[in-house]
């Protein structure tokens, strides 16, 4: 297990979070990319329900986790620490110019495409659940969410990862498709949910979940 | 003006869109990019209305715009595209590893924490406005937008740029905070109301502008 409280790297994450959001939260996505080259880090906590301190804002505007740190150099969005680890080690991020700015437009797709539409469903269903209009905006968030989903799954085909060689496009998206894990949707995708399987199979995923997991204060 | 029918720098663009789409689809910030360094391209066009055939889709999973090539090597989504070109000159991202990893997260947060706000805004506003809860739906909206726009504002202070220099993470965040342009709010944003002006006042931006909106088939 490459936690070290000694270690130079450091990752954000919250101990206390909604029982929603446990395994979910994007800590988890840098994470696993660490445990995927077996780079030892620390992680540091804070309270999700908490007001964050200005001195935590100047890392990470917006007051969320991950924000990261190597030595001196500072970063934040999980998107950007994978794009950074990635360029530091081949199996993130391959050195063929072809297998690697395939890798980096599907992760710029996972995020900018694939997750937005699919935080839409998360949004109705938790933060807005209690909204009057929530279900009834539900069917074209999720028409919509079809839609990418279907674009993607054509794209992924019977190929195993999105870019070659597994890379931080595949932990992008893996960790997008399983926000939408507490609904049915992403069964009728079969290419994809055998590729979120596969991705949930890799023991550096399962460490860094269990890593994740025991973060937490209190039990579910 | 660097249009070049013969050029091996490709970005497809559309020829017809919706009036309010006009002067925002995606192909701009590409087109900005490649203007901030004069680097030759060759627009290739698609009809926004019409399906989109499979060899496209080849390349464009979702079918959007804007895709693009240099030579042999093919690439989608605007934010791996300017990824890319960052890579290729320093005027578009820093060499110094503080600043070059700074610009690399602010240009993530554009997409993956501010844009989704902000386009649940233009969704409402434009695709979902005679849906009968859109209304109802908009003020929550606004104010998750909010957010994130305090926080952007917080971060970007009275800097000019969000990384040291002119970068990436400028195109990209001053293309997001156009998405609302139909609206009054980033008027609440002095600092940011002030660096898109700032961005739009570029003349990169202005001849990628003009070149996308002369693209147009028809007059709006």
């Amino acid at each position: 297990m490459p936690i070290d409280e000694n270690a130079t790297t450091l990752v954000t994450a919250f101990d206390n979070v909604p029982a929603f959001a446990r395994g979910m939260v994007r800590d988890l996505r840098v994470r696993w990319a660490l445990e995927e080259i077996g780079r030892a880090y620390c992680p540091q906590f804070l309270d999700a329900m908490q007001p964050k301190p200005d001195a935590y804002r100047d890392w990470q505007p917006y007051g969320q986790v991950p924000a990261f740190a190597d030595g001196d150099l500072r970063m934040f969005e999980s998107g950007a620490i994978l794009l950074y680890l990635g360029e530091q080690d081949e199996r993130l991020l391959s050195r063929d110019p072809d297998r690697r700015w395939a890798a980096v437009s599907w992760l710029i797709a996972a995020l900018n495409s694939v997750e937005p539409a699919l935080m839409q469903i998360v949004t109705l269903d938790f933060f807005q659940a209690r909204k009057p209009w929530a279900q009834e905006a539900r069917p074209t968030a999720v028409e919509m969410a079809r839609t990418r989903l279907a674009g993607t799954e054509r794209a992924l085909g019977d190929r195993e990862w999105f870019a070659g060689a597994f890379s931080i496009a595949d932990i992008a998206m893996a960790s997008v498709l399983r926000n939408i894990a507490h609904t049915e949707i992403l069964a009728e995708f079969p290419a994809l949910a055998a590729f979120r399987a596969r991705c949930e199979a890799r023991p550096a995923f399962r460490r860094a979940l269990e890593d994740q997991l025991a973060g937490y204060r209190e039990p579910a």
